[in-house]
């Protein structure tokens, strides 16, 4: 009943953009309709030519489906799949498969349920050193409330939609900060997006194809990855050290490769802490500018800095589209942050923010502006100097009680620590035993696009009590021993 | 100079969902690998070839700067393109085109302005029928903002993420209420948006790909139509009468092509307030399992029926992905809906809604959940009696100053009115002359995916003062003679 099958050749090609069904599906085709595999014959069963193939049993369910749906192959229970008579009509197609077996490929990158673990608060008695969210002191919730219940009380705020750019006055205040910080831009700049997470998927999806390859740091913020993963982008990864971004291996990239854009972090960078120094961020927007090729700009974390520093986007509004969020300002229940990017791809951006969720909360973006004038500046300091209060006690309990074979670096700033471990402990492993004994943090492979951090982890010194920030240290060092 | 290439074929497929800029790519590719266009064979200009394609010239661009990156073509300022020295190097990438240039293509509805100008709310002094957000009386303020205080005191909503599949007894209460409205939901089925606009990205993206066809309805909402375009669907139109959706047609479709989903709006259809009679639910439902095709079934009105009605998840749970949303039964600006959909594929779902935005904001969701039990049912029928007041006020209106030949049936229900006016009079005509008397609404080509809507336009009763209503009508109706 083979007869024909066993000869005919079907690979598939995993590094193409074909999806790997429809490759399927093409290669049966020519090989039917050139009578390489005549009328009659049996396909391999499905389960059998996915596991040849090395592929889920969907992909074959698929390419046979549409096989059948144009009439090649007809499909019976029980007797399988067969290459249908060419001169007959379309087959039955009353016994279709369930409409799940055969949506698109699914894309998710290496971890996919990370982004679900970072938003995720639940981590029951345990130390928890996981998400990146503000310490619950200093709260922003006092004047935070006043300047909700301001706007509440306007009726034309609750009930509308307001502007797919966001709301003016909001948009305003934006605008005037970002030039307190050295950016020459104007309110019509600037896009108000639900988080910035929004942002990183909106560049992700306007500004590059599947298939196409984009240039990030390695370790990066495992979100982001998620969402390239999500898009079909391929991530070339370039090293970070304590001076951010290696800008040499990014020019090596450029010069043999096309990527769509660069992904960067270069103000206290997730998760190293680190900020990329001033002769790089020359060299950067240079290599930008001479190969054609934008900087994603994400700076979440630029205003909490020690020392100010400039964002990337001060050096050049045509080659940086900037992100930024109140997420680790205020709080990230608000589901705020925004974007500044060049006229050019500006209306491209703005009409899939829209549908993504038409426009942000209004609610939200008025009660946020009046808070900007309120309290925000205050509880940024306030915030700034906690920030620096838990580096300095998480860097003294890592003195006493971790081996001296587990490093972290004391350069740093922001909310987290990257811990590197010794070669013969798994973070992963380490992991495991840290929550037996009441803590826990994200392993390290995470922050890669493809290896590597099998010996790093990322601490997250907000989420927890600052003094159970000691507790939880000790308990990972007695797990590492 | 042209030798060579005035010879060579180069059409574009623009059925195909290759983009053009690369089948340009890949046809020039061959022809050069061929020998058919011989080293230092000059191309044509970059306008002059977009012109003869009849393209944008940056698609030109686009593939020209890939076969430039390839070594394939060299292009010099002031000497144009020409063939490479396919023994040579890589040609110098130092003159490289703007990136915004060569982006990928650009995909958009008809009416790319469209969700825009739903969400935007400023008309100056105009009567503008246009956006459908619920009247500023019966006014949800007093109870909402209470909602809101009482959430605002405690402090593990307003600083986390949340969970991405929501808050758990926001889901609980959805869950509630579906079970309320005939339809065995689990909380576990309920995954919280960001308005329902985001359920419709969400699933054009996770159960279709680029060049897929879907079937909606004609008339449909323009937003969908928006966001179908933009993620690269092709949509295939079903015509609509009093009783809903033409299953007849659907079922012819679903004989010969193999849409991924069916869009449609069974109860108190947007734009013409039609809800499907039962006969035809029953129909529906057994095509999409005959066929293996799923609905999504968008419901933002259904609960302001006049008369209760059951969604169409009722009548199968595995082949309905039902969407719905407090916009329009409390106010838009809250930005929260949610979905319903199979296990099969809820995490599929749920992994892409957070690369949209990690999670809806916590705060929004704790408030709209003490809202549910504070005062939206009282809030609802109050709603549903205005609605019901506005369309008699509008109806007698209608019936007083418009002429006899301008259509608008009386049997539908919510917040729009559908008007079909005379063949002689075009609905973006009539639009411009009753703007300059002082009242607009959306014309009727926005809600169709391909032709129609010429004669039809779409009144929203909702956005104006009740006693607007008659004056806005009696402008209409003046420009309309």
């Amino acid at each position: 009943m083979r007869t024909g099958w066993s000869e005919v050749s079907l690979d598939v090609d995993r590094a193409s953009i074909v999806p790997i069904y429809r490759q399927i599906y093409e290669r049966l085709r020519e090989q039917i309709l050139a009578g390489a595999l005549p009328e009659e014959t049996r396909l391999p069963p499905e389960r059998t030519l996915a596991e040849r193939l090395d592929v889920n049993r969907s992909t074959v369910v698929h390419a046979y489906r549409d096989l059948a749906a144009d009439g090649l192959i007809s499909q019976r229970v029980g007797s399988g799949s067969r290459v249908a008579s060419l001169d007959g009509g379309r087959p039955d197609r009353s016994a279709a498969v369930p409409w799940w077996v055969t949506l698109p490929p699914w894309r998710v990158g290496q971890f996919p349920a990370v982004l679900g673990e970072l938003a995720a608060s639940d981590h029951g008695d345990s130390i928890a050193f996981v998400q990146g969210v503000p310490p619950a002191e200093p709260s922003p919730l006092g004047d935070l409330s006043r300047s909700f219940a301001r706007v509440g009380g306007d009726v034309r705020f609750v009930l509308t939609y307001g502007d797919s750019e966001g709301y003016g006055p909001l948009r305003e205040a934006i605008a005037t900060r970002m030039r307190g910080r050295g950016c020459a831009v104007d309110m019509r700049d600037v896009l108000v997006l639900t988080g910035s997470t929004q942002g990183i998927t909106l560049v992700a999806q306007s500004l590059a194809e599947p298939g196409d390859e984009i240039v990030v740091e390695a370790p990066t913020y495992p979100g982001a990855l998620q969402i390239f993963g999500i898009a079909g982008l391929r991530a070339i990864p370039v090293p970070v050290d304590e001076d951010g971004m290696r800008v040499d291996h990014v020019e090596a990239i450029l010069r043999t490769r096309r990527p769509r854009f660069i992904y960067t972090m270069p103000s206290i960078h997730n998760p190293t802490g680190a900020t990329m120094n001033a002769d790089r961020r020359d060299r950067l927007v240079t290599l930008a500018k001479r190969y054609g090729v934008p900087i994603v700009e994400d700076d979440p974390y630029g205003e909490l800095a020690a020392a100010p520093v400039e964002p990337l986007l001060a050096r050049d509004a045509e080659y940086v589209i900037y992100l930024s969020s109140f997420s680790k300002t205020i709080a990230p229940s608000l589901r705020l942050g925004w974007l500044v990017a060049p006229r050019t791809i500006y209306e491209r951006l703005l009409l899939r923010k829209q549908s993504y969720d038409m426009a942000s909360s209004m609610y939200i973006q008025a009660g946020v502006r009046e808070y900007l004038e309120r309290g925000y500046d205050a509880h940024v300091s306030a915030l700034r100097r906690e920030l620096m209060q838990r580096r300095a006690i998480a860097h003294a309990a890592i003195d006493r009680w971790w081996p001296a074979t587990m490093r972290v670096p004391k350069n740093g700033d922001g909310y987290y620590l990257w811990a590197t471990a010794p070669r013969e402990v798994h973070a992963r492993a380490l992991l495991a035993n840290a929550e037996r004994r009441g803590a826990s943090f994200l392993f390290g492979e995470a922050f890669f696009a493809q290896t590597g951090g099998d010996h790093n982890f990322r601490l997250a010194l907000t989420p927890v009590p600052r003094d159970a920030i000691e507790t939880g240290i000790r308990r990972i060092g007695e797990a590492a021993r």
